[in-house]
């Protein structure tokens, strides 16, 4: 029962108890929140809110996102590999904490704008967005007049070498465009973050917000 | 009023009355669940749990499975006619259950996504899927390059020649294709089933999504 | 005040306290149903139940439908006009009631499918649909093979005329298609009737989701 | 803390207590019915009411419309500049306040049918609507017949720019349409305004509902 979460936790004195359990609450929250909007279809998508420097919690692999129990979370430390019970995908977040200190919340959804557009997207490896006043809801965007880039990631059932695709070229200069705080796995799903949950959820929002509009407006143009 | 459900079960000693108030349990849980998405409008739809290897709980003809009443449920044995106040459709329930004793329960809804694609798909006598993660959600799948092929059946209003076609179908080997935990009836809805209410629940709102994603995907792609 | 609910009616005698308390409930009911699924938007619709062969209950005009209270809803005879507080439309309900007395509920809403697709149809002056098997949702419908018939009527400010032309055109036989227990008015919404609050509320619903079914069914089809 | 709203108000005798307090409930109400409807994703949107001829309650900047507390709304005065805290569209309707002394609540969401419809629309820098009933839920339109322009402004991040355009514009004559109690922003959403909060409310629904209807039947219409 290690991994799983208490509060008497065993991640030793770098994570105070008020850290965990407000990471765990956030996990929770956001489990909920997506569930409500039906973008984790079928126990799909994962959360993981960040406890410490060195440690996260995260959803368990398989479990219904909407009614998510504190056995359901794992305390993961960054440092060793995925405890049993973790979802293949947690490399995902894992590997992105540690390559992104500033980052307090990543949060993965299998939404229906997103995972359409994914698809349609991923011959070009990007999909940019332009125009529309609600980019300014993500960290870095001022005018609607910006270039947003959301790159896109040919799916991938070998976890780590999509990972290290992801960090490699989120590792890239963005050039002309601002890089959104998310990208898409092809046909999968919309992977967001943020410094704090709260901006994690917001920019998860926003971007899926902004692919019903992209698809939507495109319907009508050529 | 021997067929609708008491406490006081008389099916016998091989039901005991926990597996048959839990079979109840489930089919209420279920039709309120698609109800809350609009998957069962106008009191259309039936959902049954087994009970046993002999029995199931199944949806009376003609109620509103958003607000399912004990008196709503009747007690179907397999070896017997269709009990007075069944839904003729109950008989696809009864003869896949008698076909396959690791069925645990069976969804029926007339859900948006999975009644239009049913019709668009008619022609062929099948919808093919792949390229989805989600796809991963139904049983058996392990990758979204699998091919899940969902078996489409013109509509008939003669229940026991169409459960005969369905029954001949899927008893088929699936080939290239790996066969997904339901089928479709053409301008009619989805079948969905599992080895348990969690499974069948889980299919259900993996193969409805999955068709929202398609048909949104169709609109853009020629 | 004579023209408000009140629990000492002053309809006479024909209507009894228990009949006029239970139209109230079902106007409330419905209006409340429509509203929760944004088919009455802005304060449009009306909703009426027949309370005795002589009157009926309806809602006043401009009030929000999904929050009705008792001051909201008239007590109307039929042989006399329209009392003051009432809905230009109710003209249509009274008409209909006259003309009908098997029908014991009138539901008028502003839904998206009913009011795009009764433009698209307008030309025609009606709706046909089949191969739905919904279909066997509307009253007298036996199979998805039927054909059945929406009439559609242009709108117009002039209610009478307009309720002139609607009881004409119900009163003519339906020829090959079963004619539906409802009708459009071209862009602006639908009519549906049962004999009961019940049947009315499953009509309503019925056509609705086969609205939705044929739009999304339309797109991909020439 | 001046700026922020308390029972002990700072505005002065011309704005009495109670007109005060009607406000600030109208703003939190249309916040939480505007985010129901997934109107103001993201902390976007921003909702005021007028408390008297010369202050209004609005949202503060970046705040959750959905869960408005005291805290979240300003108590602005028309006639000096905006308080610390303030969006900077606030101006959009400190301008129209002023310029309107016959409004009474100002309401802006970035609901998807008009953000989407207000890029289509921006070359000709008007939607017309005409031939649907609920364009009678507009303060002065009479008839499905009447023609309904809804003025559309290219978006700016200078909004001391585009208020001085929108004033402008408000204040031509409306020719032969009927102008609306609102206007679009391309790319970025919809401002309605009423005399009440509950005719502001109603305009809004009626024409993000207008634009619902009118997006999905032009996808039927050349």
């Amino acid at each position: 029962m290690a991994q799983t979460i208490s509060l008497k936790t065993e991640c030793g004195s770098a994570s105070d108890e008020s850290a965990l359990a407000k990471a765990v609450a956030g996990v929770i929250a956001a489990g909920r929140a997506a569930a409500f909007r039906h973008w984790v279809p079928a126990t799909s998508g994962n959360f993981s809110v960040r406890i410490d420097a060195d440690t996260i919690a995260i959803t368990r692999s398989g479990v219904d996102k909407g009614n998510l129990q504190l056995a359901d979370i794992l305390i993961q430390p960054l440092a060793v590999p995925l405890l049993p019970g973790s979802s293949a995908e947690a490399e995902l977040h894992t590997a992105l904490y540690r390559q992104r200190p500033d980052l307090g919340a990543i949060f993965h959804v299998h939404s229906p704008a997103a995972t359409v557009l994914s698809r349609l997207a991923a011959p070009e490896g990007r999909l940019l967005l332009t125009g529309w006043e609600l980019q300014k809801a993500l960290s870095g965007v001022r005018t609607h007049e910006a270039i947003v880039e959301i790159p896109v990631f040919a799916n991938d059932q070998d976890i780590s070498a999509l990972s290290g695709r992801v960090d490699a070229r989120l590792a890239e200069p963005g050039g002309d465009a601002i890089v959104a705080p998310g990208y898409l796995l092809a046909g999968h799903g919309l992977y967001a973050w943020g410094a704090t949950e709260a901006e994690a959820a917001r920019h998860l929002e926003a971007l899926e917000t902004l692919f019903e509009f992209e698809l939507s407006y495109r319907r009508f143009t050529p």
